[in-house]
Formats: C-alpha cells, structure tokens, sequence
C-alpha cells in the first residue's frame, strides 16, 4: 500500500513545489488518537504538517494509538480522519489528493500490553525495510492522562526507539505535576526513558499566534522598545485570561487543581516569561532563548498568601458534590479565579507589577498581555486641541490580544503615540476596521492594529516546532520546575484560605475588582454577606489579644497577626522618635524570629521613617560579618538590601579586629561601648529588641554567665554553650537604660520556657531574660499563641 | 464730619448685626491710590471690608494718599470711589447708605514730603481726639512700585507709627526682588522700619477661592486624605496657569522679570506648599501654618538647567524692541513659558513629580491645581460593564480649579471613585451641570464639583486677612527668601539659555509639550528649523573632541558635556564587567572634580548597575570616616545616599584602626590590600578614576614621595604637602595593574601641568602621574577645555 502512495507522492511533488532528495522517514505515533484533543486538534495539526512538509523530501507514516481494540478503534479513527478539512486558501483538488494519501499513510493500533509496542516498531521496521527507506525520526505524542505517561514511556523506550542515528521526540501534554514534588518524580520518572532532548512538553498557549509572536515582535522593534522596555517607562504588564464558561462536567480533574495550576502556573507564566526575559542577540537560537528564559525565573520575587486574590463560582461547589459524590456539607476550597500580583528583582523589572489573572464563569471571554507605559508628559495644548494621534499625554501601550473578545482575532496593538511597529509582512497585515471600537480604554483607531493574514491553530504551529526541533516553543524540564519552585509556596499557603465567591457572569459587577497595595493585593470592594462562605474559617477570627505578662503588656496573636502587629508597633515608635529627636535608635538581636520581623518591615512598612534610623546589634556570633551566621548578615539579607538606611548609620558589632576575632586586648566590645555613647543621647537606646532561648537565654546572655548580667560593661564578650561559642553582646544593665524593649517569641518550642517564667522572679542567673527590666517600665511581650499557650 | 456719620453707623447697627462695644478706631491709608491695582481691587476691597466690619465694633477711616496734588488727585480718587459697587446679594438701600458713609470717611492725601507725612499722621491723630476715640490700629497699604518701599517706609515709620498700644499693618505688594541677593536687601532694608509681625507681603494668588481652600480642604478630609496624600498614592501634581493675553504694553516690566520670577517663583511655589505641606494638627494657628510652609521648602531638591523647559512667544523680541527702544539685532532670551519639574526629599513626597507650569500667548485662559493619583486596580469586570461611577479603573484626581478656563469659575473636583469631600456648607455648593464636559480626561459627572456660593475677589479676601490679622495668607520674610534661595540657581543657570520660540495661541500646537526623563524635563518634540533661535549659542555647538594624550585616548569638552560623557562611558564599563564577571569593581579618588561625576551618576544613570558595583577608595586622608574631609564621607553624600550599592560592597579605607587615625603598627594598608585580594580577581580593578594636582599628584601620591610609587605594596601610607597631611593610598605599580584607568581634569588651573604632561615621559618621581601606564594599556584621559586649552 505505501509503494502506492509513495508515488502519489512523487508525483505530487512535481505540482507545488520542487523536488528535494529524500531526506528519510518520519513514523509519528498518535498515543490517545481517539481522545478529545486528538479529535480537535492533533489530527488536524498532524495532517497539516503533512500538506505543508510532503513536498520536503521527509516521507511519513502515521500511527494512531490507543486502548480500544483494533477495529472499533480503527472505526473511531477514520471518522475523525474522515472530517478532516483544509483551509479555504488551500486549492480543492490537492486538498482531497493530499487527504486520500493522508488516510492510507495512518493506521490504527492497540497499544495496551509490551507486546503491542513490540509489535508496533516491528510493523515500522517492516515498512522502512519494504521500502528501503532510511529513517529519520519518530514522533510519539502523548495524548494521555498523565498517570499512563511512565507506563507508556517505559514500552516506548525500550520497544520502539528508532534505529541508531535517527532521532526519537516525545511529546508530552500538561498537567506535568500538581506541584513542585510530583512535577520532580514525574519528570525523574521520564529521565529514566528519555533524554532532555526527546521531550517535548507541550503548552499549547506558547503555539498562540500572538504568543508566539511576542519574541518576533521584540526582536523586530528593538529600536523602538530598547529604551522603553524597563521600569523606568512601563507602569504595568497585564496578563489575562477570561473564560465564560465554568467546570461544569470536569470538576473531578478541575477539583484537584484550579485556577492557578491550570493556567496561571503554565500558559500566563510562560508568556510572563516571553515579555520579561533579556532578548538574546539572536532569537532563533533555541538554547539562548531557554537560557534566557530559565534566568528570568530566578529574579522573580517570592509570592505569598498576600500577592494573590482568589475566588470560586457561586455554582462551583453543587457542581463538585454532584459530580464527585461529595456530601451536602463539602465545601470546596479551589479557585476558579485567581489574581496575582508578580514583582522582579532584575534591574529591568524592578517595582513593575506583573499582574496575572484568569477565572471561569466571567463576563467575557478574552486573552490578552497588555503593557502599560508610565504617563510621563505633561501636555500645554488643551485637551480640545490636542491631535489624538500624537499626543504624548493619550495612554501608551502595547497589547498582544490572543484571541476572542470585542476583537474576536488575534492582534498586535501598539498605540500609535508609541511607534509604527514592525511586522513581518507576510504573516500580519494593518487592520483598520471598526475604528470606534474601544479597546483598553481608547478608540481602535488610537492604535496600530495588525491582525495575523491566515489564521492558524495553535497545535497546527506547535506540530510544525515539533518536526523543526524549535525546542523553545515547548517546556524543558529545568523551565517546568522553575516555575513549580515559584507557584508551589503560593498554593500551599492560600490552600486553606476560602475563596470569595461570585456569581458568575455579568453578575460578577465589580466583586472580582482587585487592587495593589505595595507588595499585595486586595479585592476592591469588601465581600458582600450574602455571599460569605459559611465555613470560612481562617485565623482573622481570633483577635489579637492583650494583656499582662510579668507585669508588663503582652501582646498574644496567631504568627502572622503578631508579628504585623509589632512591625506596626515598631514603626509607630520610630516615628515618635523622629519626630523627639530626628533620629531613631534601634538595637536589634539575631536568632530566627527577628527575621519574619524584618521581611515584614521590608516589604509592608515602605513608609518607615529609615533615613533617620540608626540600626545596632543586641548581639552577634564572633565570625566575620559577611559569613552566613552572623547576625548583621542576617540582618542584611533580609532588610537592608531592601531598604535605604545611611551607610553611617549601620553599627555591626566590631568582632573583627586586627585580623582575628573577639580577642579581648582588641577591646572590641570598648569600641562598640565608645560608639553607642559617641551617638546615642544618654546611651539609651529608643528600642531594644530581643527573643528569648529555650534556656533563658536573651541577647548573648546565657544562664550563669560570667560576664553582662551585672556590673558596669556596656557591651561584654560571652560564651555560649552552642556553636559558635564566642559572642559579643549587649549587658543586661545597659539593656535595661533602653527607653522601650520589646521582646518577640515564637513557636511551641517557647511554652515550657514562657510557663516557668510566667512563674519566678527575677533571677537572671539562672534565666537572664528575667533580668530585662527597663527602668523606664516600657516593656512589652510579643508572644504567639503556640509559645503563650502551648 | 466723622460724628454725624458715626451717628449714622450706630444707626445702621441695630439693621443687620447685633452691637458690640467700641474696640477702637482703624485708620487705613492706601498709597498709590489712584493706580491701577487700587482702582480695579484695593478700593473695592476697602469698601467690601467697612461693609463687612462696620457693625462689629471698629471704626474706620480712609485715607488715599499719592503723589499728585491735592486736588487732582483728590478728584481722580472720588472718580473711583463713586464707581464702588456692592454685590447682589446686598440690599440696594444698605448698600448706598454705607457707600455714602463710606465716602464720607474717606479722604485723599498728598504724599511726597517727609512733610506731608508728619501733616497725615497730625490729620488721624487730631480725629482721634475730637472724636475721643481709641486707636485699634493702622494699616498702610504699599500699592506702589518697590524702588519707592524705602522712603516711604522711612516716613511711616518715623512719623506714622500708631499711638502706642494700636497695631501697625504694612501691606507689600510684590515683586520683592529680583533673585535671592535683592530679596535680601530689600529684605534688610525693611527690616530697618518695621517688625517682621507688621509686614503683610502679599501675594494675591492665596486670596483666590479655590487656593485659600486647599489648607481647610486637607483639613477637613483628613480622614479619606491620609492615607492617600504621599507618594504611593500620587502619581504627580500639576500646579498650572495659562494666560492667552501676552506681554504686550508690559514689556519693560516683563523683561526684567519673565514668567519664572512673575508666576512660577511666587503664585506657583505658594500653592505647592499649601498641597506639599505637613498638616497642621490646628489649621488656623497662624504660626504652625507658617513653620509648615517653610518645612516644607527645606525639602526641595535644589533645580537644574534641566529641570526646565522655557519658551518664549515669538512677537516677544519686536514688542522688547519697540518698547525698549531695543536694535533690530536685540533678541531677548527672557522665557515667557516655562515647565519646572521639582521633586522633594521628604518621606511624604520622595519622587513624586511637582510640575509648575505657566505660559503667556497660550491657547487658553486657565489655572488649576491637579493631583493625579495612581491607578492601582485591576478591573475583572470588561470596561463596557463597569459601573463609571464607582469603577477604581477610572482615573482618580483632585482639582483645585482656580478660574477661568471651560469652567470659568472657581471650584473644587473630586473623583467620584475617591470620596465624596466634606465641603463647608455655607460657603460651597455642589455643581451638577454641564455633566458632559470633559475636563481632565474625563466628564464632569465622574466628579463631586463643588463651585463657591458666592464668587470673591482676591484682593477682598487678602484684605479682610489683613484685618484679621490672619499672617498665614501673606508671604513672611523668612518664607519670601526660602523661596528665592530654590529658584535663583535655575534663573542664574538658564539666564544664557535660548527659550523655544512659538507662535502663540492655538497655533502652539504640541510645541510646549514636555516630558519627564528621570529627573529631567524636555520638549516632546523636537524644535522646528523655522523656530530657531539667529543668536543661539549654547555649549550644544561645540562637539565633544576626541583624539591622543600622552599616546593614550583623549575626550575634551566643555565641563558639562565631559562629564555627561565620562558618566556613560562608566556606565558601559560596568555594565561589560558585570555581564563579564557577575560584579564591577570601581576605585574612585577624592577631591572635587569627582563630585560632579558622582551627581550625574546618581541623577542621570538609573539603570547603573549599583547592586554589583563594589566601591573602593583609591586614597584617603587619614580623619574619621564621618568626617566632612573625609573621601568617603564625600563619596557617601554625593552618591551613596542617593543610589542603592549593598553595605558589603562598601570597602572604605581603614584609616581609623584601634581608636587612632594611619598608624604603621594597626597594618591598615595590608588589611585593605588583604580585603582586596580577597574579593576582586586577581586584585586588579575593573576600573581606577583618578584625578590629577596642579603638582601632577594622582592618587594621595605626591611628588618624591618615598613610597608608593614603586614597589611590591599595593596599598601605602603617604605624606601630603598640604593639610591634612597623613594620607593612605593605592600605590602606582597596583593602579597599574587595573584593567582600565580614566583620569578627570577640569579647570584652567590644571592648564600648567597638562601642558607640561604632553611633553614629559615617565617620571613618577618628579610627576606622580606621569607614572600612571595601566599594564592593560586601556587608559583614557578626560580633560575639559579649559584644562587642555587654558
């Protein structure tokens, strides 16, 4: 039958194209051939790139595959092949040409036990030996559930790998993982049968015309965008995706996944991907664009609980307990609407917001990446006057619209304010219909519009990477757990958290309207009662407590409440020193809690008052101050690489002295004593902030010390019974000068600590933390409910 | 005369107020009072204060005084006051009855001699006693031009002070001064005469309505303003006034003065206190008001030649010519439009752009005070379902709208997505017409408008101020020089600068729209060939030179160019090192000419890669880190403070060791050697600037030195010649070893040893840097004109 064909091909050749030498045989394997995407779209995409390929030397053969045993499943197979369609540009005598050899070139088969897929790469080895054709390659795509991807990738491996010095793609469809943990064991499952380079993983959003085009694009209108394309000149990048319908009738497979993993995790942050990575020199080198790619991962800034808002259809939960048999009384806590709110720690992109956001039953449904240039002119002519067309002062921006919506086509606009974009002529081509239309907040005819001159689907593009090994239009394993490391944290800490919900449609109005505040997100409009969750049942239901502690204030929340709280305090105490003396004197401890104090006044407290804040150490380890255990580089990291305290106004504890560390003829704790007094009005601290060791321990102060919890030091050398022993440190006396101290702990691991001090005196000997006691009586605990209550 | 009308007054008491006891007599004395000012606001505004005040227990006289005689003047005087009216809200027969008193107590004076001084102040005082009355007080309105202040402040003072116990009001009308120098003298010479507490310097821009409402705004809105009124709310202020009348018939006033000096300095800079300010717990304390103003001008950021854009209306130059009796080949280089950019250094306001705006010839007649906020949401909802009213996707401004304009009238706008503003009853009503008017990008009906209930002259209301003592809406001594100090830099560095020359009217076009680029302002578009200026002659004509110096590069240029120049080639280098290595090592030296490069880095150079740069001290002298003298110090206040370079990347020259400044035995030149070693490759530097000394001495290197310029050490202690004398420095043989070396030379003064460098060859003993030959070979020199010129 081949032999046949293969004439026909021949002499098709001679019609559209000229004839190249035969460049060997492509066997593409069809895994899932009678299953919803293949019926969509693979077969489509596989018989397009046999119009577009046929007359370029390769020779194919195509094999459906599935469970179903062979002649119901060749039946299901040729009805799908038998409504296969060509474009209309497409003339009709070589459209029905190409379908008939088309359908005598594919097959069916069972692929159930190993001894079909021996089976199988016997029949092609057969054919490529009939025919004496050289093979070139094979294609095996995966158009499985996931759980069957082991199973087949094993028979594949190691039955039907083609014949030395032809290539094997493997081509594999999301979901890769549920999360950083299972994407790990799934892609080391496929390491075990595969090489990086087999594997194709699919997103087929990447095959989106105007996805694909976001690099082209880049790359084509460097002039125009290399000065603009930063933080300096973008206000913000919007990256959506609104879907109309809802999970109705998926929500087994919606239910263990969500908005996030279903599209924010893979399709939003690969085009994130597209717009914010460095372009390389040349963009059709594969291994540059995933490097760059792979880079622009690491500068994105941590998410948490506070960078996303989420929701879920009002309809979402009858939905699951119908579908999944759950009980009248399951709530689900999966979103259907997510948004979230991404930063970058990349000179390009810092303090840009990226803002990601898709959901199901809303109002519309629409792709698209919007950039928002900064407003930056200020225009004299009145706005009567003003020539629409150039203005500075009209919005700027360029909007890659993927599809659907108001326009109902994919697009390039670039707002014509900005430049003329340059556009491959043969592929996009300037619309300038509808010109009324309003689209992001401006006529059509405010923007350069170019609209693709042929539509094509975007597994017909992916298909064609596949056969031109463009790896860069397909996930690597180091991108896909890339993006796992970023969006796992994410769903771990907001998987209790209950979404708002919504009521689908238009009915949404503006619930589902959110806002950034800093580094977070918020909803607009506070949740309306009649749609609050009835379950719901997160820690804003406890209230901070107050109350005594050792006759001093206690402050008691859950974690996160607490310390917000005191960050609050802190900075409300900073700003009445400024606002005494100019200037705020802070002493700080080490040890781990100080450092969720620190992240928080970094990324929520931008209005502290840090130009006037001179920062000291409680205490520190005696290693040098840029190795990882010393306080001050803790203290670093986590805050002043992210805010502007004066270079002056910093104070490490001097334990490097002549080379060596904490020798006390160095007299470093003399030299830290004479600075304190050189700059702090009465060496009292405005604040002292410590924590509390399992032992009692507070600042560098151990129980039974020698030295610090009396007499006259200011600053002492001590030991400590854990590595590294040698400390520097505050005395208790001179704490106790400080105007405020605050003591923080945490944790479970503090109750037995807590309980026994709520109980003895003062015995610092024993507990030093007992002897901390102001003699302005400004103290306050700060204790979470685990350390407070066990 | 006066008893019959105070029998009148008595009478007129019981109609609209009840009585209050006598609290004495105010004499008011109008000089100029046949002038412009006095005929078209002043007298009116008199008038408007007896009709207001007349029952409330002062009586009152008038006293016009000028300089022409009695009796034309006289005549002249009562030609104005017959043509008083009142408004129509007052009763016609009230109104004549008070204005026939009010004629009656007025009276005109002469005034030229110190005589006739002494005959006015003999005239009240007599009155006083026929009519055995108190004196309250005295107010002596100056409605002339400012070179007449003195000596008529002279004969107040000597022979018009009140009786003691009474009060005494000057009223000042400006301009006062020139630029800060004449303030002062003006200043000083007032100060001769009168207490700071009896001048009332008017600038009668805080008498418009919709200015003297911002403070009362702020202050009863507190509570939405709050947290919004700083910089992560406003996204920038735009304080405008547009005139379309040009300077036609004013022009010898306007040459000497231009719209800087005639809006921006003073109506302008006014109104940004009034937003900028910190607000007062009080409001109506007088002196907190005033303290806050001047607060606040502490933290401007002082302006530069490119904090502006000027222009000037091209009929300008013929109307000079002609009513200056200028030559046809005079061009005045007086800007008659002009855009200032300021930003502040205060936690409130740091980075949000201030821009002061006005014109004359310009397209229209308006002024406004608008504060644009940023647009933090993102809107689910599509934009044609949003509800406009409440969407927080629509922009979100305040408008103080001054007058005229498409409103014409005084008003305040608020965003109805912001809040509905809390407005004085009485005094301001809500406006609901015209809802289709676009105003600022948007119809009216998106906002609150509120209009006054009663419109009010300026002058009406500075008067009744004055009156009441109200010091807060006048311009104190302290705040007038405040204000000369931020703007006489600019109009000293624009004062050779060609403005853009433009039509006028409508005919402008896009010609005066300006954008901000960081920190700098400039036109939007480029200056059309017809429109250039015959007489320009700015730096812009010379070309930056490039050729050879002592065998190696050489870039020349006028200073500014140079160091615009060698700031981007420092720019690149780092950029090649951290693309090369991860990190850019820098060396810089002292003295002054870095401090100019240092200022272009932290201003213009924002996309410097500061978070990889690690900063090194070429030499240092032997004080305290904090020390003003101190290299670092001056590295840290001209740069560091401004730019974010992280705490470790810091390397300062330990020249304080063991509490005493470079001594041998503390090794600080080994332990900086050391710390070099350790952290940059190969301990060559990416990049040493050097300067030179009129002596040839580079570095802390002077001539026979007797160590450094040879040898093993890379970092040694050396002597200078001139104080102080202990210096620690690199060594040649180690800046040799850089990969690249600049060196920075400005001013005639190095003209000498530039000249005798481009003959001598390599003798580091008598001329240090003729030693400097980096082994890399990459060494350039950047010289301006004047040093390589003289």
């Amino acid at each position: 039958m081949l032999r046949t064909v293969l004439c026909v091909i021949f002499l098709l050749r001679a019609l559209p194209a000229s004839a190249n030498e035969s460049r060997g045989h492509i066997s593409v394997v069809l895994l899932g051939a009678t299953g919803d995407l293949a019926k969509k779209y693979l077969w489509q995409g596989l018989f397009q790139l046999y119009r577009d390929e046929v007359s370029n030397g390769h020779s194919f053969t195509f094999h459906g595959a599935a469970l179903t045993a062979p002649e119901p499943g060749q039946k299901m197979m040729f009805e799908v092949l038998k409504n296969l369609a060509c474009p209309p540009d497409e003339h009709p005598t070589r459209c029905a040409v190409l379908k008939d050899q088309f359908l005598k070139l594919s097959q069916y088969y069972q692929l159930r036990t190993a001894e079909n897929y021996t089976v199988l790469n016997r029949e092609i080895e057969k054919l490529l030996e009939q025919e004496e054709l050289e093979e070139a390659g094979r294609i095996f795509y995966f158009s499985v559930p996931p759980f069957a991807y082991a199973e087949i990738a094993g028979h594949v491996n190691s039955s039907c790998r083609p014949r030395p010095g032809a290539w094997l793609r493997v081509v594999l469809e999301k979901p890769f993982g549920h999360d950083l943990e299972s994407a790990q064991q799934l892609a080391a499952e496929l390491r075990n049968f595969f090489k990086e380079e087999e594997m194709y993983r699919v997103d087929h959003y990447l095959g989106k015309q105007a996805v694909a085009h976001i690099l082209p694009f880049r790359d084509q209108n460097r002039q125009f965008l290399d000065p603009i394309w930063n933080r300096h000149h973008v206000e913000r990048v919007e990256i959506v995706l609104k879907e109309t319908v809802d999970a109705k009738g998926r929500a087994s497979f919606y239910e263990q996944y969500g908005v996030i993993r279903d599209v924010l995790q893979n399709h939003l942050t690969e085009v994130m991907m597209y717009l914010a990575m460095e372009l390389p020199a040349n963009i059709s080198s594969t291994e540059d664009v995933l490097q760059h790619k792979l880079q622009t991962f690491k500068s994105l800034q941590g998410l948490e609980k506070t960078s996303a808002v989420i929701g879920q259809y009002q309809a979402y939960t009858s939905q699951v307990q119908e579908e999944l048999q759950k009980a009248q009384n399951y709530f689900s806590m999966t979103p259907t609407f997510a948004g979230v709110l991404i930063h970058m720690d990349s000179l390009r992109w810092e303090g840009v917001p990226f803002i990601l956001t898709s959901g199901k039953a809303l109002d519309e449904r629409v792709g698209y990446i919007r950039v928002l240039f900064k407003n930056r002119a200020y225009c004299t002519q009145s706005e009567a006057l003003r020539d629409a067309e150039r203005s500075q002062c009209k919005a700027k921006q360029i909007i890659f619209y993927i599809g659907h919506g108001e326009l109902n086509s994919p697009a390039v606009l670039v707002s014509r304010n900005l430049f003329r974009p340059v556009m491959p002529e043969g592929s996009w081509r300037e619309v300038t219909d509808r010109p009324q239309l309003h689209l992001f907040g401006q006529p059509l005819s405010d923007y350069y519009v170019y609209s693709p001159v042929k539509e094509r689907d975007a597994y017909a593009m992916l298909i064609s990477s596949i056969y031109h090994a463009r790896k860069d239009f397909f996930i690597t394993t180091e991108n896909l757990l890339a993006s796992w490391e970023f969006w796992t944290p994410l769903l771990d800490s907001i998987s209790h958290q209950a979404p708002r919900l919504y009521p689908g449609g238009r009915e949404n109005q503006h619930l589902l309207d959110f806002e950034m505040l800093g580094q977070e997100l918020s909803f607009t409009l506070a949740e309306p009662a009649e749609f609050l969750h009835t379950s719901k049942q997160t820690p804003d239901d406890y209230q901070t407590i107050q109350t005594k502690f050792r006759n001093s204030s206690l402050v008691s929340a859950w974690p996160e409440e607490l310390v917000s709280q005191l960050a609050s305090d802190l900075e409300a105490v900073a700003a009445r020193a400024v606002a005494r003396s100019g200037k705020f004197h802070l002493a700080v401890s080490g040890g781990s809690s100080p450092v969720v104090l620190f992240q928080r006044l970094a990324k929520h407290h931008y209005g502290f008052p840090w130009k006037r804040t001179h920062l000291w150490l409680v205490d520190e380890r005696c290693v040098p101050l840029t190795d990882p255990e010393s306080n001050f580089c803790s203290l670093h990291d986590h805050l002043l690489k992210h805010v502007r305290v004066p270079y002056f106004n910093l104070h490490p504890m001097p334990v490097r002295l002549n080379r060596r560390l904490c020798v006390e003829e160095d007299q470093g704790p003399e030299l830290y004593a004479e600075e304190i007094a050189a700059l702090v009005t009465n060496a009292s601290f405005d604040l002292v902030l410590l924590g509390v060791g399992a032992d009692g321990h507070t600042a560098s102060l151990f129980p039974r010390s020698s030295s610090g919890l009396g007499g006259d030091q200011a600053v002492v050398l001590t030991e400590s019974p854990i590595k590294p022993h040698q400390r520097m440190s505050l005395s208790l006396p001179f704490i106790n000068k400080a105007r405020q101290v605050f003591i923080l702990i945490l944790g479970r691991g503090k109750h037995e600590i807590i309980t026994l001090l709520s109980r003895v005196g003062n015995e610092p000997k024993k507990w030093p933390i007992s002897g901390v006691r102001p003699s302005s009586g400004q103290l306050v605990w700060y204790m979470d409910y685990e350390a407070l209550l066990g």
